[in-house]
């Protein structure tokens, strides 16, 4: 069960010290995942440029890496950031959109493992292909019920040392000991591009004023699951709904609303 | 004058197989194009990396190749997914955004026809320019009322074996023998940007359930046709009429009550 | 004080002209720089290729480079664009976003303002670090207000020849010697993102249509002002105001209702 005063002081830290996200981010996700972090009361940062890499993890506080739209430029940049943070003891969340898709993209994604993500954030499918598990994953869209791969997931966790945050009906995430879920959110999320790298975008904000990777997965996907079942409840389609989504990010989610049932 | 039945009958396989519909696509148009095949039902993957096309052409069902921003590795990666969806007999849709404005982009138009995509979708100014017209384009707008471009269109049909599906204030679907026509839509629509990225995002859902590629080529041009009749009715402006256009591709457009007069 | 006779005039001849505004520009700001010129009449085209640049520069009456998510290879294009587009006499607005947040930033700005803009667009921050001032820019965000910066702005266009453009709750424009401000917006618009970059990309479309750069870029901001003023009237949250921005450039601004106190 999420601590929700722990989850409070974390969304009010982010809203004092605004701190800096770099996205390495793909170009479906670019707009949403920044409006997203500008909305809880972060910085987003977006680059792809390995010149300046080294640069930006002085200033960022957390980097989010996301290879939505990989290719071969984008991937050394990828290694390179991944490389900087690391070096430098500073979070960053990988999200290995897609992989099982391609060969190219779960041989990136087994490689930027080997330099130590804080968090891996990714739906179930995906964390299927990187436990090893022989399933192709078909596109970007999840096939699985988180349910049935949350034994992959913790053994993922335990195999690279990174928490692993698995979006699904229920999200779960687990340090391989440890798991919490989440059950909160809509169907409708799904239906919504960019809705899994923007979890992953805020996912680098948490973990940015929270030292606890796994805490900071957890809070984050928490925010995601209330403000979407919240947005739903008073959408007319998928375009009103991920306009209200961002309404709701930006608003003070009223916690016990949600947790607590109505009299 | 298009089969209802027929129509309906797509829309329902869009839904019921979620087609994966592979989009190289320009940076504009990504995100609306990625909401709009998610709020029909289908499955939407972008990529623009050359080293995954031959994967991504095993397990998705059709592709669209769009030039909207165009650059050298691209124009690379557009030929290689040309080549390989058809050398795999799959459906590809070309969308020639702004051809005529460059010479590298009527060059590079030029030759992905010779790869021979199922479908050419495109303004009226464009299929001048690819019929070989003496026109020159200005930027990516059309300047050309469509059934002024009809004949041409019909010319590049037979000439290229591709079914052209020109859009306007009415649209034109030809292979060069028949013409479809479909005359619903809103002036609005031109004024949202990537509208015609869309219709062609959209037609590449069609071919994935549909052999018929002149079938297809029409029922996206009226499922966008009705969608924007309807955004339209009640928007405040071009923001808002965004907006609503996904809500109603998300809706079941009620058929009946756009084809037939109100008593 | 703005003269609002000639802000009507050119926003007037946007709507007949339609100008062609090239929009060398980011992945984050693509869709909504093209939505807003659109809504205002213009017409936009965005592209980062560089075999295209002399074609485009032909056709197009200005342009906009903003190097928010710069590259190697964009780099190269930026220059060939902002030399191509001054060999022409043809106006540029140069948005060096995040300038100070990395060495490559800061040099390639510097670089592109020998070419000759005729309006530097940037937050104070920005401003300050191109014209010297010690100061470490934090990311893309400002962390200055500009009445502060307001000496530097004005010593940065004498010694450029450009008219600088400085965003914040406040905006000032200036050639060195003339400043005009604009006390209009909201405080939620440094809340949205790309917000600096749609202000660059409507820069564009007033210098297409007055070839005076002092008062286009001030109309340009008036009418940013203006629309975010009314877009914060009815928002829910910072969705909702996004796509109400759009809206308000897509009305007709009622200008003497936001100028003239009512009674």
């Amino acid at each position: 069960m999420i601590n929700l005063d722990k989850f409070s002081k974390d969304c009010q830290k982010i809203k004092e010290q605004s701190p800096l996200v770099l996205n390495i981010t793909n170009y479906v996700a670019m707009n949403i995942a920044a409006n997203s972090l500008l909305a809880i009361g972060a910085s987003p940062i977006m680059s792809s440029f390995d010149e300046e890499m080294e640069d930006l993890s002085n200033i960022c506080n957390a980097a989010v890496i996301n290879i939505g739209t990989l290719d071969r430029p984008q991937i050394e940049t990828y290694k390179l950031a991944a490389k900087c943070f690391s070096a430098k003891g500073k979070p960053w969340v990988l999200d290995p959109v897609g992989v099982g898709a391609s060969k190219i993209r779960t041989q990136s994604s087994l490689e930027l493992i080997e330099y130590g993500p804080s968090v891996i954030r990714a739906n179930a499918s995906e964390i299927a292909v990187l436990s090893g598990s022989k399933i192709q994953s078909k596109g970007v869209d999840s096939q699985h019920n988180s349910e049935d791969i949350l034994e992959a997931a913790k053994e993922l966790a335990l195999k690279t040392g990174a928490v692993v945050s698995m979006s699904g009906a229920i999200d779960y995430i687990t340090d391989g000991v440890r798991v919490e879920s989440v059950n909160f959110g809509s169907s409708l999320m799904p239906r919504v591009t960019a809705m899994g790298c923007t979890a992953s975008a805020l996912t680098g904000a948490f973990v940015s004023v929270n030292p606890s990777a796994f805490e900071s997965a957890a809070h984050a996907m928490l925010l995601m699951g209330l403000c979407g079942e919240k947005a739903a409840k008073d959408y007319i389609g998928l375009g009103t709904f991920a306009t209200r989504f961002i309404d709701c990010l930006s608003d003070d989610i009223d916690i016990h609303r949600h947790y607590e049932p109505a009299k």
